[in-house]
């Protein structure tokens, strides 16, 4: 048997088609994406490229202009078993059966690697129609839960627990890794605040880890929404390689600021294959299919913000913008190598320090034993932001130079504490 | 516009066919019941026939022997607009698009009313399958709110708040208006605790209320399942004769003896039109397609106490037994006169006193000044039970006779209070 | 025994210290104000005069400059059995042991009566020093529940359900009886939402009912603070004369507007001897010893919206303003002897209609047959609001004339319908 | 600056007096309990001894007759400065002023440390007093908070979070510092549940951590009550030493069962200065004072699996039995080397596998590499439970043998799997 935490022995790190196209991504705008991140970002450890949600709908976004965002009841593509098929329209390379094979294996020509979104569950079109499910003795009908939907997307029933449930899920995961797909991104799965106490999203996730498990294909797994639950950290560590740890993310510093305390809730069950998620980066250009097209509303100073605290967390790093019209900015931003570094293996990181005004954020490499400090300025106003020596670690003298990471001056210390002038939602990260 | 609280000026009464028949209810059972209702109860007051759950369901019950109540995703009768019909294996008059006015003329022949449940929502299937909505220039896909479902019967979806979703429900009122339906028990639309705060019954509960004003027959609307929330108790009112105060009853002592607290809770709220409502008396032979027929669990003593109660309180009366094998003790016990005279217009229910161990009750008319005392002993074993003249009211000399309506003992004052010995779980009724 | 309904046949009304002078009442102020309430508003029926709370505390208000309200740990005056008197620095009549007997005698004297406010419990102090209960074995500290407090006011704790409790509780009422009180108003009591599950507030409601019922003088009892819990209204009923449905009520709309709900929810309630309260009426001149002095925030529209709703639904009416600087606009208000007749006994009142914009009000006089109607703007800007005669009563004919009772124009209707145009905020009521 | 995580590299061990003394442990009970633990388990690690609640209380446990734990508003033993001494009839050589120096001098000359709990407060007694703080210019009554008290014990009030506040931390800890105390369980600090949401636990922690911090002495800090909070772990890893995961544990089986879940909820935040606690070992004798003196009701299995989830887990080992009479099989239970081994500052517990019936923990020296291996059975009957060697390492060959820790049977892998037959509520741990 595999073990999932060799699937991801670091952060995860790519693009995903939500924050610009929402329901409307087609198979071309994947491939200029895929094009514009192997030339720009792929050296740097960019690697998924990943389709979000409704590539099965075949009128996604029709809808759009009178505010709803899943159509309900939509005609999906699906196979005899009611397993979900890319929408032929808008991925043409999927005809005929082939499913998201080619587009998985141009991705791969790349030196990439193709992940899909999945909603939790069985077609409700399946369960209607009573379609066989693969491998199993009942049908459709009787393998969904009629009372197990999600709240905000029509498509689909929650799955019964029993083995023709599981017989369902190996199905669908037998399919996806028959085209390739390296990545899948779990949604309506992870926080069951949404629901009741009898939640099947427990039992789901078991029998999607079960299904990959015996697939043969070392895939990333994946849960959405967020915030999970704190509570049951282990479970997910069990199960997953990564799961958010937030509610939809978008460029919005009332949505930024509580990510400090979320990250110290979740800084000691970041591991190999166990990735707590911040969800994507909503950076350059993004919002076009929502209708808000726009550069990312975070100022620069937010932008690092965020990004430097993904990378002392060691978050996923999923880009929401396109990435083909990155601008220079924004690419300097997602390739800050000394930041990225971050991310490596060996390090780990840790919130020194918070309250209502400031953050200190330490990740330290345990290997090379090199550290980094991220001073944050909470508050909307430029203040100085210092912390001690000792407070970092035991073992500096007070005599180090140290580097700040996004180029601004470099720093030491006074008297035994680092302190530094910061602008307003900004930061300061210095290599120690 | 009809006024609808002079649909039903005192508590309705009747028989309904769940605690016998669950969702397995034929044409046959239903006439069987209304001619033994007709014989045996029709002069005391009892009028209604209630087709219960299940009625258009092709299959129902079929899955009983695995433990399901509600075969998910069965086939349902419906028209082309997507609204039920009865299944025409089950009620053969049905056929050839007579819906139930057969049945319901068979019982009105009788001089009594029809009455059905329906469950709030428009079918799952309609919305699945696009079918037309009669009136409406949308199709049943949008007019259903895919994320509103009951938690426990996988039939339908919620309507939205738009006015194709009340063309819907005028449309659906219309055809059973057309059948002669007297009384429709709306399922699933009256416990907003089983949903979360946008839970769309309240305004389904309003466009019930508007197609049955429109429909120009004075059409008994009851809702449940319970307990409804007394603190939404003038929308109740506004909306509907009679509501559910309780979850499903049952021959149970320990659902009894809440009811006295719950009674007291709604005992202002008892109004011409407006009737808190107990659920149905599970007397007599129930049971049998839940696969426990049986009679009754409760004691005789028992179901004295929950008919005086009842009848006190001033509570709907729905028999739940097969009434063609009504035996004679449970046929005394639903034709008391003297205590089915609680429920005249110009009575009114009160509790004087409730603890762990009893209860006391009064019922008076406040035209003729009769009153009804009930004494209650909620203990497990028989004690005295007693009461001053003056908690009973300011006007009595102390020197009447109190003739006992069960049959037991006639009694008196004694120095200004009423004392008597009251079996446990029993109680003893007294008109003054 | 007393029947404790016969106490208030209709709501109370008068005035209370608290809406201008907080903690810091003197017997001064009383007097004053007592005097001004016989010469301007005894003849309307206000004949309460209450002392509200701290009036036992040595140093009241003395910390207020730091924003404390209650002192803690302050010196209380009280008798050797820890019963809580007059501070003699502010009420100097009550020196020498006479406690408020000679300020009641003097309101007497006006023809007025007398109230005043105590806190749920025993003394702190009492129970700390281990004092003395009249009439019980035990000692304070025994009878004191070391849990139960006041989350809000540190002087008292909570009372045990024991012998030793009520005969504190019977040993308090005997002294206020003795002084004359005429009405109690009893804090910290009645909304048990401030606590957990085992409030001692709902055996010591009992306790002061009991206690009351005992002394032979027939005390008011009003129990604050408020929202009191719908669900148990009997419990309200069986036990006090008015209790609060709100939190602290002032002057401000979005106080006000959420009241139409509140009276909705209790209007079945309301009854001879038992008075769901909407709170004092914070008119004219208030806030001195809170440092706010001022006159009323509500506009002229929104002091009528307020005094025709607590009209209307027949709240108690208690005065906040400081009655020796009322002004003739708001003396007019409280003395609409047109509107106060809807407090009569023989009145009911029932909201017909509302939504977020508009609210209609309907009080009949079940005697005389008169009718008045609220027609409520719950919105910022004027608008007309309407109903139909058939929704006010089924016996208008239609050629009925309407007074308006704040002095606006008459009205009739017109095709069956009442329509006025009424500003924001704003109410007319007219008289059928 | 002292930085606490020194203060206890590994689970704190030792013995407290609570199980079997209750509210009234003497000092010849605590130095018999020392000379016993000096005598049998110093050598196994256990050093502290440690003095648990209401040694200040003069009458403690005399109102034990009637069922009351704490007797309410007792007399207090304190200096001029509201703070707690030891009750001098129970701890003589306290008197004159000594506190616990003598006793803690004794403990520490048998080479051991001296631990005593406190109430989370300042006293009610000096409160209402109006007594002083030293170093503060406030005395009592504005420290204290007058709405901050502990649910179950009657002896404090909650400190006010202001420089005052922290003044009287500091003064007790340099008290407590001054007599040689080297650990402090502070009670009614850990669980906020208890309490709405202005918990000044949250405060009052931090201003211990900051009074120790500032002693000079190492103190070690434990938390109670439990359960402490998994989303305000880092809280609890900046501030204390260790902090209880459960409420007070008793030897129940229905106790014991969930702390495995509990474990593994905390299992990533077990570090060195940070012991998430199990709470004391109720085994050997215990329950004198609460009126139920017997032999620890857990069956020796129950026993095992209590003392094996400890240790693979890493909690602290607080031993409730009265030492002086600690029978042989106790004794070799507690002072089980190779077991004790897994407390080890390299040794990390984790849970592989939870269900209803079944549990495997490991524990690995991430020095030495040694695992062990606890598989529990938590079903009522003999069972066998299993593992695979993967899921224990990677690095295993499967030919390795396994060492029984308790003396059972020793065991190896067959096929790659480990097998033990084990008997109901119990364990077998196996060294590899």
């Amino acid at each position: 048997m595999m073990n999932k935490n060799t699937f991801a022995l670091t952060p995860p790190m790519g693009w995903n088609s939500y924050d610009y196209y929402d329901t409307a991504v087609t198979e071309a705008d994947v491939r200029r994406n895929a094009d514009a991140m192997h030339e720009k970002l792929q050296r740097f450890g960019y690697e998924y490229v990943v389709v979000d949600i409704s590539w099965y709908v075949k009128h996604a976004a029709a809808l759009r202009p009178e505010g709803i965002q899943y159509t309900p009841f939509d005609e999906l593509a699906m196979d005899e078993y009611g397993r979900l098929l890319p929408d032929p329209n808008r991925f043409p390379s999927s005809r005929g059966g082939a499913g998201f094979k080619p587009l998985a294996g141009y991705i791969h020509s790349l030196g990439l690697k193709f992940g899909i979104h999945i909603m939790r569950g069985i077609p409700r079109a399946a369960a209607q129609n009573h379609m066989k499910v693969k491998g199993a003795a009942l049908t459709a009908d009787r393998v969904a839960d009629p009372a197990s939907i999600c709240p905000w997307n029509p498509d689909m029933y929650g799955v019964r627990n029993c083995p023709e449930g599981q017989a369902y899920y190996d199905s669908i995961i037998e399919l996806y890794a028959s085209w390739g797909v390296d990545f899948i991104k779990c949604d309506d799965i992870c926080d069951s605040r949404l629901y009741g106490e009898n939640f099947s999203g427990w039992h789901e996730t078991e029998m999607l880890r079960k299904a990959i498990d015996r697939c043969g294909r070392p895939i990333v797994l994946s849960l959405s929404p967020g915030p999970a639950h704190i509570d049951r950290a282990s479970f997910y560590q069990k199960n997953a390689n990564m799961w958010r740890i937030t509610d939809d993310f978008w460029d919005n510093w009332k949505l930024l600021k509580p990510m400090f305390r979320r990250c110290e809730m979740w800084q000691d069950h970041v591991k190999e294959g166990c990735f707590p998620d911040c969800d994507m980066l909503p950076v350059g250009r993004i919002g076009k299919v929502f209708g808000e097209e726009r550069m990312t509303r975070f100022t620069r100073d937010e932008q690092r913000t965020m990004m430097a605290l993904w990378c002392l967390f060691r978050s996923p790093l999923m880009i929401g913008a396109e990435l083909s019209l990155l601008d220079e900015e924004t690419e300097k931003l997602l390739a800050n190598e000394a930041l990225l570094s971050c991310l490596k293996q060996s390090a780990h990181g840790e919130q020194l320090l918070l309250d209502e005004t400031a953050a200190v954020w330490k990740n330290e490499d345990r290997v090379t034993g090199e550290i980094r400090i991220g001073l944050f300025n909470l508050s909307d106003e430029e203040q100085e932001i210092s912390i001690s020596k000792e407070e970092i670690s035991e073992t500096l003298t007070g005599a180090e130079t140290l580097k700040e990471l996004f180029g601004e001056e470099d720093n030491c210390f006074e008297n035994g504490r680092l302190h530094a002038s910061v602008p307003g939602h900004g930061v300061r990260v210095y290599r120690i």
